[in-house]
């Protein structure tokens, strides 16, 4: 898209939503973010009394979208405005969205803090059940007081203690906690409870006794980051808390964010900053909702797609973008927080698990210690839907995976009508295949459309999207090519901006005054990310000799709440019987909980990672065939015999 | 001493030689400094063209000298001097000598850099043989590089290089190192040398084959600080760099240090910075000396007293200040250097070696290590020298140790002309029993004062202060008690400042325009340092159970320098016979750097630290009447049969 400058209007482009749009000069922001459907907080009406619609300044060219953006693109501060606005902040670039006038095209970062409505925790946590054998585990030890007649040093009396109270042999002391100890040992009366990890180092030592003990296992997304903050003496999960990447103002996608590493000398070191920062603001948050200091957190898992584990540990990722696709490491790796930048326990450790190959990262390793397929006989396809796509296939015998770039469509990106899950986005889509009336709910809501009088829709969630091709194919509206049925008699069905497109939610049904499409682009934009699933599946099966699956998972971070029935219509995969078809949430999550919870599930993930066989689909000359027909709804030539009942009749073969 | 504002003259202090004197206003600081015997650097005749004379203005109330210092207490900067003194340095109060009048009393810090004739080194480093088994080995590896068909990440294929080309499994990889692991891999073209900490850790990776490492061993002490950088491929010495500790600024000796650390708030800090300053300063020349870089250097160990230990080490140190004085720890610890702020290779370590007990420290282990008492049956008595004295005293069936306050009295200080050993300090001193006159050796000068047409001393260095009052008590210039003979017919015998002195220099054989004289007052201060050590070796000989002494070492900064016999006559140790004393050098060092090389030293100092027993002196109560006795020269009542022929005829009786 070239953004002109039109004289009477500016582009407007607020991130990391990425929603844009052209807005008269002289508009504030907040009305530019209504007007586009952004959600900025407030709660003065805009009378500069709140502070809390803070926003940022992002600058430089926008190439992308054929703009500049500066800060005297906006009207200057005024006086009430400024009383908000910190010194610190004011370099930073803040302003008060209600306060700042558009002057010009403008690119604007809405904090997490000033959204309104956090998003829903698509990554929700499923409840798990494990074994506790945590790397962690605290110890109270009662030391004697120090004698001219035993002047044996802190350390050594502290030694001692946990070598006969409880068995501790040759533990070392993490020097930062050594600083501090005796310190400790006096305020706590010679009595302490020391945080030991994995029976050999001293992590942290308290004053007294405290039983709690906490840990953080996190899933970096590209596009969504979600923390969840467990109790390691009982495994529960305390707090959860998510944002978006912050990183998502440098690409949408890990291509787009390698790339930015390559173009920008700075590259690598904002975006681990952006994430450091934001992963710090996540561990505060989690730990206020749990009501503990995040110097409580002794431990930390972490599961990533490849590029993302190499921007959190601020390894250069630009060869995992290019042929061979190496990356720095495959193993998982121990480093200690304050080494790579995050805020626990002075002495803590995070854990990275493994990467399987350079593409199928650590998040896969996680999924698979969640769903553990290598215990199964039967042949199971784990499916991980995020902005990059990760399949498993196989069982006992043999594993093995292969990476497909979907692009961000299934998380609301690169759809006209696109969002993430949060309150205002619909997720769930029904066309009546006669009248071809839409039902949809939104999220947060229990009833539908048609039951509301206010129906305030914003815009299309992920399960959404994937409901919404198959509703448009089984209603005629398209046909198995993703064609719009240009014959159609619908007042819903119409032709602008030069393509066809089909109106889900009229402009009355909405918050932002328009009516919510799916066009002609969006409909290809998710044939081409499941046909990449779906060619990937095939090419695997091929691989690993089987002409059927047994069972198929769903995972990501949406994967809950998405349709599994509207997932094989789509023909996001090989036919499976729909019985054997499950939704597991957020397994890559899951796996990083286990792991934070057992340490024999990081054993099992290492030993995984190294036996499941990577297959890189580029290199298979029958790959793009199987794409080309894999675009059909839900195959050109594959059968569905588990689908048959409910395809249209010029589909019944399946 | 009260300074007091004459008016006409203002109080100038040196710091860290100590040097002090009244000054008439209007000279400049470089004109005071030569007054005053003080070394600065300078070679433009004063014109402010070389900026070689920076020195920095100590501020704050000097209550110790009763005086105030302060910046305005010198003239503004002019112009010229401007040229040569940064922002920063401005800030930090750096002025040139050559150019700052004085206006009022004032306290000047001269750095190292500034210093004319660089100290010389008495922490000179012996021969030592050692089998070299280092801590950290070097790897070459010749690695496949990436391919579709084997694209395992960098560091797998780096693991399988070192396990296959050198049998070394379960490697770890220093975070900071993989960080920039891809980059090395790739400038040396898939051909890397690795660094291996202690056969788990690789700690760095450089391109290509490089064959030698180094290690630095440190000796961190009151007053002196010695670094020997070793090869660690063939053990050879390749550079020496020594300092003055510059914590000397907070306090001459350890219990000021501590105190100064109870009386501000920033005071451990500061100091700890000072000495991690100084420290990357030496790392850097020794790295110079040798043509190396700082990094290059991927291994050390430090030997240090307790309070340098712990300020090394950032910890407080007032609990060892105070009965019942415990260490925060006693057992040896490897730190990553950078955690503790010393700028070695990246991911490079450092080991402190273990402290005996609260006054006993690391230094004293490594002098143990070097001289091995508890490989011996003959019963040794181990003096090592310094600011603090310490005592080991046993063989292979018992080692006890203590401590004694000695004072910094045998290293210059609180001497009225003492000085450190540099260039123009008398060093040896021999007095004429019948004419009284005087020979002494200056340092780096061959020949004696009567031999020399330019003479030029400045002040006695430790080695001249071991010798002057058995000299003294030889040519019944003194009695036993060390009181001035006040029948003495010299021209060199004389009273002055309500006290008898005598002339070792006269002020035309200086470089400073005075009589070098000893006063009553340095004898007292020489005998409570002697008769401390002497007291606490006596009492030692009773808890041992043993009735004479078979050998004495004496070892410390300037220990090679010593005179074993006039070390013998002041009484500094029990009667022993002549022959079976030893000067051994900077056995502390030497034992640091066998610690550097050899990784059984290690075990061997962390085993020998636990077994010595150490006796607190002050809890003796037949300390103070030995220490009484002992202030007597050689010794109030103890016989010296070793010593008879040398003894005046009065004393014969030893």
């Amino acid at each position: 898209m070239e953004a002109k400058n039109t004289g009477e209007k500016s582009m407007v482009i607020f991130q990391p939503s990425g929603r844009r749009g052209y807005v008269e000069k002289g508009r504030t922001l907040k009305e530019a973010s209504v007007a586009l459907g952004v959600d900025i907080e407030g709660i003065c009406s805009e009378k500069a009394i709140c502070g809390k619609c803070k926003v940022r300044v992002e600058e430089g060219i926008f190439e992308k979208y054929g703009i500049e953006s500066s800060r005297d693109h906006l009207s200057p501060m005024g006086p009430s405005e400024r009383k908000f606005i910190s010194l610190q902040q004011e370099q930073a670039g803040y302003r008060l969205a209600c306060q700042a006038h558009v002057l010009d095209n403008i690119v604007i970062f809405v904090p997490e803090e000033s959204r309104m409505g956090k998003q829903v925790v698509r990554k929700a946590a499923s409840e798990i059940r494990i074994d506790l054998k945590p790397a962690v585990k605290k110890y109270y030890v009662e030391l004697t007081p120090a004698t001219l007649e035993d002047p044996r040093g802190d350390w050594e009396r502290l030694e001692a203690g946990l070598e006969n109270g409880h068995g501790l042999k040759g533990l070392t002391i993490d020097y930062q906690v050594l600083v501090t100890l005796q310190e400790v040992v006096r305020l706590g009366e010679w009595k302490v409870t020391v945080s030991v990890w994995k029976a050999g180092e001293v992590i942290k030592v308290e004053p007294g006794e405290t039983k709690k003990g906490y840990g953080l296992a996190v899933d970096i997304g590209t596009t969504t980051v979600a923390g969840y903050l467990c109790d390691l003496t009982d495994g529960s999960l305390v707090a959860t808390a998510s944002m978006m990447n912050p990183q998502v103002v440098y690409g949408e996608d890990v291509m787009s964010r390698i790339s930015y590493t390559i173009t920008h000398p700075e590259g690598l070191e904002q975006m681990n900053r952006a994430i450091l920062d934001g992963l710090n603001g996540t561990i505060e948050e989690a730990a206020a909702l749990a009501g503990i200091m995040r110097t409580d957190i002794v431990d930390m898992t972490i599961v990533a797609n490849t590029c993302m584990h190499h921007l959190f540990l601020n390894i250069d990722p630009r060869n995992i973008g290019r042929s061979p696709f190496p990356p720095a490491l495959h193993h998982s790796i121990d480093v200690k927080a304050r080494d790579v930048g995050i805020k626990i326990a002075r002495g803590g450790y995070i854990h990275v698990l493994p990467i399987e190959a350079g593409f199928v990262g650590a998040d896969n390793v996680g999924v698979l210690i969640a769903e553990r397929p290598y215990s199964q006989e039967s042949i199971e396809l784990i499916i991980d839907i995020g902005t990059n796509g990760e399949l498993v296939l196989g069982n006992r015998q043999r594993l093995i995976s292969s990476s497909c770039a979907t692009g961000p469509a299934f998380e609301g990106a690169e759809i006209r009508y696109g969002m993430r899950a949060a309150p205002g986005a619909i997720e769930k889509i029904v066309i009546d295949r006669d009248t071809k009336e839409v039902r949809f709910k939104i999220i947060n809501q229990e009833d539908w459309n048609t039951e509301l009088k206010e129906v305030g829709a914003k815009g299309i969630c992920g399960s959404g999207i994937i409901d919404v091709v198959p509703q448009l194919f089984l209603a005629g509206i398209i046909d198995r090519t993703g064609r719009f049925n240009k014959e159609l008699k619908s007042p819903r069905y119409r032709e602008a901006n030069g393509q066809p497109e089909f109106v889900i939610a009229w402009a009355h049904e909405t918050s932002i005054g328009q009516d919510i499409v799916i066009c002609q682009d969006d409909v290809r934009a998710i044939q081409l990310a499941k046909g990449a699933m779906y060619a990937g599946a095939k090419i695997m099966m091929g691989a690993l000799g089987v002409e059927k699956i047994d069972k198929v998972i769903l995972a990501g971070a949406f994967g809950s709440y998405i349709d599994k029935v509207s997932a094989a219509l789509l023909g996001l995969f090989p036919d499976c019987e729909l019985d054997n078809i499950y939704s597991v949430g957020n397994a890559a999550g899951d796996g990083a909980r286990m792991a934070l919870l057992n340490t024999d599930k990081r054993q099992e993930a290492d030993e995984i990672a190294r036996q499941v066989q990577y297959l890189e689909l580029t290199l298979e000359p029958s790959f793009n065939k199987a794409f080309a027909q894999a675009m059909w709804i839900p195959n050109m030539k594959d059968k569905f015999p588990h689908l048959a009942h409910l395809l249209p009749e010029d589909r019944k073969d399946g």
